[in-house]
């Protein structure tokens, strides 16, 4: 029994739990965990595949997590306040915790992009959208708008999620949705793993 | 100003701080760090180098930091507990923190190896080498043998480090080393990213 696992056997999931419109350039993209292939809980490691003309994420930055991203293959986007660059195979770039400048990848190219992603697991972690009006909250409670209001229920699954009922959110407690619901007056959208 | 930058434009070190007779597989190592190259600090990601014949490390566990291993070129041995396996591109592996199965890469072959390691960051973290008399300590503090008993001042600075004034210990403040080595009444090795 081998230790180590060719990426490739690692089960490549898809989707996004953003509400509409926003969940619309990113639900195609396409991801193996590989990090949590392995039992790792401290960061997590993502292979990400990217179809023409599909997003990694709305353009957005972490309060507390350090950002990684390594393009294995193809030419993404990057875009952050500065602008954007197309980058190539072997180029990185880092994001530390805390600082306001957004950042996604897009493939605007007519190829296939492939990157690792790095981000460290932090449960405090809250960040907001550079270019549209949403914010995601602590504990991977998910999405509102920048100034605190739900959105509707028709977002709250989208995607591979959309015909399948509700899952627990990751890592919270039973009831805890429902507490901060109760406790925000607010319904918020379930978060796989909000970017 | 590009906010990514081409891994090949991060330079690139090389040595070990270990003391010899350990420090001679592993002293022509070479790696770029990525992630310190756009201040990140939660967590490392180095972009590692083995020629023919070099190994990553000596074979160790770390008790509080995972760590995380993805193969880029080439094709290095894992040697886990369970024995060698000749890994190829694309084959990752991750190591949980506190699981005592020591790993580390080694190049067995004719051709370059080149792979991407990402570790946690935790001041408190510690470990063992699986096969030899080696512990590395908390708080990057090096290196002593198993039963506590310093190594040799010949081990002190090895390699690269070899003609150059002592540095002091990364994140140590000044004087911790002489503190510790006061109170413990043994005198360690500096080391620069212990593995």
């Amino acid at each position: 029994m081998p230790f180590a696992k060719p990426s490739r056997s690692i089960p490549e999931v898809s989707g996004t739990s953003y509400p509409p419109p926003h969940d619309e350039p990113v639900k195609h993209r396409a991801w193996r965990a590989l990090g949590d292939a392995f039992g790792l809980t401290q960061f997590g490691v993502n292979l990400v595949r990217l179809e023409p003309g599909v997003w990694s994420s709305q353009r957005h930055w972490h309060a507390k997590e350090d950002e990684f991203v390594y393009v294995l293959s193809g030419h993404p986007t990057l875009v952050t306040d500065a602008g954007e660059e197309r980058l190539s195979p072997g180029d990185c770039a880092g994001f530390p915790a805390g600082v306001k400048d957004g950042h996604h990848l897009k493939n605007d190219t007519g190829e296939m992009v492939e990157f690792l992603v790095v981000g460290s697991r932090i449960p405090e972690d809250h960040g907001e959208y550079s270019d549209i009006d949403m914010v995601f909250l602590p504990g991977r409670g998910g999405y509102t708008r920048k100034d605190g209001r739900p959105f509707g229920l028709s977002g709250r699954f989208t995607a591979r999620k959309r015909d399948r009922a509700p899952e627990p959110m990751r890592g919270a407690k039973p009831g805890w949705a429902e507490h901060q619901n109760k406790r925000s007056g607010f319904r918020v959208c379930a978060a796989l793993r909000p970017e």
